[in-house]
């Protein structure tokens, strides 16, 4: 008889709110009971202790001290996709397994991607400063576009990446991917490995980076790939910030190496408010948000609900990482 | 041997430019010279006098004086899609033909208005106000939405409208369209008859606009039609201004009767820089450039071209307009 602790304050994170209908749902798919505290305080103070355990483990403070207590602990899921505070804490040296939230962020992060797209072809910053300031002009430097005819290179043609390539065809983009292996994918018109990065680049209008950090990408997208690149080329962060190296594409947009950028990570969050990317008029600066959605909670819940009925069938788990191995 | 005359400035519209490439486009479709001119007045001074003549007939002074001295005048083109400062004038009472440039708008519109429709679900509006205070905050009143389990309603179901719908589908929203003549249409989940408004409004979490104006049309969208529509329903307005009856628009969303609304067209434009609605946080205001696009004139200069052919040959016109009928 396994138990669940959820453990996850109501209005912690908006739109990241557990309702009980979410916990009824759980209750359904577990022989055992379903607890629900709102931090590791809670937990410990009411003496909770699961075999299961539901966090948010993508950011913040890790419960090391309640997972290092309890003696029930067998299986942590993380509704985060990045579980880096798990893996760097102690939580990574007990004898339990891992399980993150892969595979639900897709159509959140390629929806707010073909936002930030069709923003930069329409003018559309533009357009609210002027609104913001009464003028009614539809007179620009640069002329609108439109995305027929465009190229957008999605550097990282994961799961996430597959589902920005189905958007961008649906509005009429030549679509390339680069990827570690290099396998022909729907909705992509070529894909490229890794490393014909640099063949890539210099024909993308937009360059929608979904590459996971890693040592290999950290500050893959330096001076030497903005100079590469088109001198109107868009470049869209919606993986890590550290993947790119903030300093040069600062000095790459206030140079014209590029166009502009919408950046939904930065190197380090958040950006402080001195940095001169949040008045650059060809930046988008989203707080790490592009994943962030009211349907969120519920696919999060829903595919841990999946998980916990291969646990107590004794199947393998999904998204399970093995702890042992830095990844 | 017909001759065109272009009457464009070249700076004149931003992004609206004719370039001497398009010059050679025309002048390769037809037997007769091509001049180029940037005013009425130009044409008049230099004497120029041409079977067909290539406008602007969508907004502006219309070149009645030109068009009344002229001997040769048999055809004028517009490269807008409206011509009511055509039909409105005295150059409907002279025997000439008149074409316009339907169908070229359809990717451009949806794709702007596909643009609306994801800023009002990912908060962005509200985002960008935050990055010009350098704020870093992703805490919203309403949680950031997503396309699927959404309803879009496209109220004229015509080649723009199918184009909203084919791009409304593929972000995996639902599509109900409203049309003069109920047909089935690729890309909408049900398509209903205008005496079925109603009914279809109080489904949508987007209605989107994109009838004509006519005296069936002139206020269709007022408080009676605001009332039975969501409490989150964001009106996108992308056809003429004076279809939606401002005042009651102001009230709707003044009073929260509707959620918010994104304005291509206002009843008078430019809008007065009083009005409240530039102000309100849920409106975006854009001045009437949602067809805009670097290849506008292209598409328009390729169907004049196309139809130069049709006139060479002694065959039907697309697009022709009856000027005798009031449409």
């Amino acid at each position: 008889m396994a138990d669940v602790l959820v453990m996850y304050k109501k209005s912690d994170m908006i739109p990241m709110v557990v309702t009980e209908k979410h916990i009824e749902e759980i209750e359904k798919c577990i022989s055992g009971k379903v607890y629900w505290c709102g931090s590791e305080e809670e937990a410990l103070e009411k003496g909770y202790d699961a075999e299961i355990l539901f966090i948010w483990g993508g950011s913040g403070k890790m419960p090391e001290t309640y997972c290092k207590q309890s003696k029930r602990l067998k299986w942590i899921n993380s509704f985060s996709a990045g579980v880096n505070p798990i893996m760097d804490g102690s939580i990574s040296e007990l004898p339990v397994r891992l399980t993150n939230a892969k595979g639900i962020h897709g159509k959140t992060m390629a929806l707010t991607t073909a936002g930030y797209m069709i923003s930069f072809m329409r003018n559309s910053s533009e357009l609210y400063r002027r609104q913001l300031k009464h003028v009614w002009d539809k007179k620009f430097e640069c002329q609108p576009l439109e995305a027929e005819g465009m190229t957008v290179g999605i550097i990282g043609a994961g799961a996430i990446g597959c589902e920005v390539a189905r958007l961008s065809k649906a509005l009429g983009m030549t679509v390339l991917g680069v990827k570690r292996r290099v396998t022909p994918l729907e909705y992509f018109d070529e894909v490229y490995s890794d490393d014909d990065l640099d063949k890539v680049l210099p024909l993308c209008d937009f360059v929608v980076i979904v590459t996971p950090l890693t040592d290999a990408t950290r500050h893959m997208f330096n001076m030497d790939k903005f100079r590469i690149m088109k001198k109107t080329a868009v470049v869209i962060n919606i993986a890590r910030g550290p993947v790119v190296k903030e300093d040069d594409l600062i000095r790459a947009l206030q140079t014209g190496e590029i166009g502009g950028a919408a950046l939904d990570a930065v190197e380090e969050e958040p950006l402080s408010s001195d940095s001169p990317l949040w008045d650059m008029d060809n930046v988008i600066i989203t707080p790490h948000c592009a994943a962030d959605s009211k349907l969120y909670i519920d696919r999060a819940i829903a595919q841990f609900c999946e998980n916990l009925k291969l646990y107590e069938a004794g199947k393998p788990l999904l998204n399970e990482i093995d702890m042992k191995q830095r990844y």
